[in-house]
């Protein structure tokens, strides 16, 4: 069998994340990385892989079956998938949701007109958790739907304090409240202000001689991030941060409280989760396995923009049609 | 906007949950329902609904879009969803895992002779378990897969025990073990016996003068049903019966536990649940999503048989591609 031959574009955490994940994956290889920075001055993880400059990827076109692109949504993604576009398939996890339908539209019209296929907004969510949205809200019409986040390093949030006078070092979490989860499976339906849905914690490293009453202060009525949640603020030791806080847990919960039957009064509860130990790694695994879809609708002639919702579940799998519904149906 | 019209074979609970959901979904209409007993005994619930003799069926074929099949698993649907595709579009819930694979030929033979498209297998489980069983699985290529299921009426294991002596009435519920799950919840990919994963609680209203002890033990070793599993037995009274136990409620869990990055350390933990009053309601308004997916394949060509895993999301929702991305990405 012919392996699919993966590009990594970016080698941050997400591209080391997309790297991992092809070792997991027997249908494909790692055909090289392509990165802004000095070519020379990345280590990958895996022995003898490539790196490239990203200024000469158009040369390496015929060589990568599925190029996933691992830059950040606020300036990199609505650049360069679009520019991609036009020489590679893509796969990108653009995750600014306001911005989805533009970006959509920008990257349909590269794909379109160089005759590529590519996949937007794919991880967790976007991703799995639009999935569970859409399923759920198709199921159950009369309902309403829930996402709670957490317990998750926001990167957001943690660049946020980071910029707050007197912090040296700082991480923030957002936690979900279980009394408004708890309170979204009886079936109440309740609504639920945006305090009293999540908490945010923070564990900050102050500089020496810095005020901690005016960081906590500062932290804790800053606008949009923080004035509208119940927020925590914890001073720790450079030691205590470095060992306790080095990992990027996320996860969180879709929910769909529905109701069915006659005068519709029966409850039906739809319930998603994950528990992730490490975002970029699970987003990762996310992308690398809607490559092998990619490869498998480009094949079949597809071009042009897709999202999770428009690949059928099985395209994802290596298993065939047959040896799923043997084993998983 | 053309309505699609919904036909129903076999009025039993599952039947009449197809009939309310159709109300919830403005874009259908029920075009009929088709019965094995004399059409006049059958009182439907929506006003001015027309019944007609499954015998007839093939005289309305061009009255109907979809015709959701609600038989029993055993010796229905093997039956009548081949026999039906020859003249219709048809949607069935088959559950008996182990012969998917032959009923999957017969229906996909029949609907191509015809060219008519038939899904198959659709509910929660098959259907929305084995959905969230390849997504999980695909992501995460190392780990290990579990399906837990209730708190909920078997009716299999139900009707297993109102055929014991003395039983006058019974219901069987299935309950998952809180422990087990906690285990897979922790990473650490337990193998878990049956016993381990499920215990079964029984509530009996046992015929006067009834040896209650002998009612027991038939039941705690039926071989298959009971003999592996912790077994709870209950005598209450016809009263009590009917007020606590006329519902039929179920549910049930799927997690998958993997391993990601380097060394595959990194714990991901993916879940998956269904807390519902009323499983017929529920599957109902499950086949009821696909019937919109079929009528939208079928404009497309689609012919033959497919599963959850071959059809697309999108196609599952009333909103359009540009609505669904705005709003549920």
């Amino acid at each position: 069998m012919e392996k699919l031959r993966i590009g990594i574009a970016g080698y941050g955490n997400l591209g080391r994340g997309v790297e991992l994940a092809i070792r997991q994956n027997d249908d494909m290889e790692l055909a090289g990385i392509f990165t802004r920075r000095a070519p020379e001055t990345v280590k990958p993880l895996t022995p003898g892989a490539k790196v490239y400059s990203i200024n000469d990827a158009e040369a390496m076109k015929d060589s990568i079956d599925v190029l996933i692109i691992c830059g950040g949504s606020a300036t990199d993604l609505p650049k360069q998938t679009p520019a991609l576009a036009k020489n590679f398939n893509v796969i990108d996890s653009f995750d600014t949701h306001a911005r989805i339908p533009e970006h959509f539209a920008n990257v349909d019209k590269a794909a379109k007109e160089s005759g590529h296929l590519a996949f937007i907004s794919l991880g967790w969510d976007p991703g799995l958790f639009s999935l569970n949205r859409l399923y759920a809200e198709s199921i159950l019409p009369n309902g309403k739907s829930y996402t709670f986040w957490g317990k998750g390093v926001s990167q957001g949030h943690s660049d946020a304090i980071r910029r707050v006078e007197g912090v040296k070092r700082g991480i923030q979490y957002t936690v979900p409240i279980e009394a408004a989860m708890d309170a979204v499976r009886s079936g109440s339906q309740p609504e639920l202000t945006t305090r009293e849905k999540h908490k945010r914690e923070c564990f900050i490293v102050p500089k020496e001689g810095a005020d901690l009453a005016k960081i906590e202060n500062d932290i804790k009525t800053m606008k949009n991030y923080f004035d509208q949640y119940d927020t925590t603020v914890h001073f720790i030791t450079e030691e205590e941060f470095e060992a306790e806080h080095n990992k990027m847990p996320h996860g969180g919960f879709v929910m769909r409280s529905g109701l069915t039957g006659d005068g519709e009064k029966t409850h039906q509860m739809i319930e998603y989760s994950l528990k992730l130990e490490s975002n970029p790694e699970f987003t990762a695994s996310v992308l690398i396995c809607y490559a092998r879809a990619l490869g498998r609708l480009y094949k079949e002639g597809a071009t042009g923009c897709k999202t999770a919702f428009d690949i059928a579940p099985a395209y994802l799998s290596k298993l065939s049609g047959e040896e799923l519904r043997a084993s998983m149906l």
